[in-house]
């Protein structure tokens, strides 16, 4: 045998780069100007649902421009390879270059599909973000997560792929549906829970105006939500440690959110499993009944449910939480807090371990 | 209207890095220690196809290991998106988490599926390839282009995404089937032909060797392959500019393998492209008769066909040219040589503007 040939083959580093968020109350007929301020006469295609199409968003966007896109059914339901399909398809029949940039109008669903096509179209183009729920706004827009499901787990196939740009309009939250309105607003305590209590303070005081959807107030909010997110992103931008902190509430939620079939909203499990989490602290002596007493409260407040159903078996949800995607060995750590606004760490870590026994006997419980 | 608020998220900068290329004959069965001394204990999932499998590698690989994996059918016809949803589902059932290594076992089908994987699975995995192909060898396990088809074009969906490894073991090139083997030198006499005039010489002068499948020889041609691909692929790893020389023949090329329902192998229609290409030369004045005459006998002696068939439209692959990844405004630029080893720049750009009646013109030739 001969010796054996070796190459190196380099891959060079990539720049730093950065994207703006835009927050404002009524500016969604400016944005398409600003997009081709931004880009030029680069291709565009948006992606949103039927509901914002019927709420009037995709034409006030768009404003009579003949623009290709693709208008997918609401809903979780929607989140799939075979939308994903169907979209590109669109796209490559609207021969786009890959100089395309996609703009996603819409909530959750619509914008971690819109990313993921946009990430793997021609092997990736540019998306820009358009967020239109509460949800969207302070949380999916942001932060380059994108992907859709599998028959067997939530956002199994995806990519992290950076927005080039995120406009917030408020404005657009008046029309959400009340109960999407609210289940979205629970991403915003995630974010006072794991980082900042004077806005957890700020977000009991003005609950009532929040749910009355005042535009002053819903803009402070975007920007707090924006502001958190992007500090934890910036930090840890691919979820190698820091930024699991933002899955606060999710493990025990996206796997409620599974095993409902998705009938429970996003928001509606998170709330369950922030209350699950504050369980576990309180069985690992971070936290007490009093602090727990307090989240309860505000998530009551929006309306949220905070017990899972009887219908949803412990043993389905330990199934699915051994498949989580931050899994190793088939069981993920946790995030938890030791006070609001500060998330508890061991050994630098962001994620805890915590025996399958205590989560058993949590959902129990539950 | 309140002023409107901005924040800009910064996206950090990534680290430069690199990976090996270890070639040699007969070592497969040393490559899994090799990976296990790279990376420990990570999750392996290994995806290789019937005929690779039947051929005894995966045994060979594994040798005796409980791993997990998948085993597609061959050829590009399953190189879809059921396919890779039928891979991921299996590797989800495998509790794999993000730590995982994917292990690609094949040719270009299965490499380009395997990368992809790895690339969209839980947000990005690692992959290593270990190519046993002409094609694979030479060209498609290296440079982190990853990607499955569509209906309507090839590698429609996909991502940019690196192997952390490459294995080239030319023994397994003897079991190859003739018609796979030859098509697959072709990638072999495109680098050649965009590269080095002295490699284009070796490949003339060593025909009968590398025909009969001499390791020796082999060795030389895959380091050589790697050499040309790596200088290229660094210098440009997303293809702005001058990563497009690789595809010199492949515009036309990939038009025709999709017109000819995948009839054609890939190597096969390059080579047609090839000749296309040469043709194209003629035209614009960068190439004379006795050039492409000397190309032709080449391919010739790789048993590839250097025409069309009649069967395939001018028009159908104008209309596939159009949907070109690279096209802008529906028409692509092309990749052009001034000599052999050498490709024509205009004003620093690497693809040059062809005029589509030149383009149809040379269709109706060939």
């Amino acid at each position: 045998m001969n010796p054996m040939k070796e190459l190196t083959v380099k891959v060079p580093a990539a720049d730093a780069g950065g994207y703006r968020i835009e927050i404002g109350t009524g500016f969604l007929g400016s944005v398409w100007p600003k997009i081709e301020s931004q880009f030029g006469a680069a291709g565009k295609f948006v992606i949103t649902d039927t509901n914002v199409a019927k709420a009037g968003y995709l034409d006030k966007l768009v404003s009579g421009r003949n623009v290709p896109g693709y208008i997918i059914p609401p809903g979780e339901m929607s989140k799939n390879m075979n939308t994903l399909v169907l979209i590109i398809e669109a796209m490559e029949n609207a021969y786009l270059a890959r100089d395309t940039v996609v703009i996603a109008l819409g909530g959750g669903v619509v914008g971690d599909i819109a990313g993921f096509a946009a990430a793997v179209f021609k092997r990736g183009v540019k998306v820009v973000q358009v967020p239109t729920t509460t949800l969207a706004q302070a949380d999916s827009a942001i932060g380059g997560k994108t992907g859709v499901d599998s028959s067997l787990s939530k956002n199994a196939f995806g990519c992290f792929w950076h927005p080039s740009a995120v406009y917030i309009d408020v404005a657009m939250l008046k029309t959400l549906d009340d109960r999407q309105y609210r289940a979205g607003l629970v991403e915003s305590v995630k974010h006072a829970l794991i980082a900042d209590e004077k806005y957890f303070g700020f977000l009991e005081s003005n609950l009532d105006a929040i749910l009355q959807r005042q535009s002053d107030v819903l803009e402070k909010v975007a920007y707090q939500n924006c502001r958190i997110k992007a500090q934890v992103v910036e930090a840890d931008p691919t979820e190698r440690n820091q930024r699991r902190m933002l899955n606060y509430g999710h493990t025990i939620g996206h796997a409620i959110e599974s095993a409902s079939g998705f009938e429970l909203l996003h928001g509606e499990a998170v709330a369950i499993g922030i209350i699950a989490a504050g369980m576990i602290e309180i069985e690992m002596g971070l936290g007490d009944g009093k602090r727990l007493e307090r989240i309860r409260k505000i998530l009551v407040g929006l309306g949220m449910p905070v017990k899972k159903t009887a219908n949803i078996s412990k043993s389905a949800l330990i199934d699915i939480i051994r498949r989580d995607k931050k899994a190793i060995n088939q069981w993920p750590r946790f995030v938890l807090i030791d006070t609001i606004g500060h998330v508890h760490r061991t050994e630098g870590q962001w994620a805890v371990e915590v025996k399958q026994d205590v989560v058993e006997n949590v959902l129990g419980k539950l």
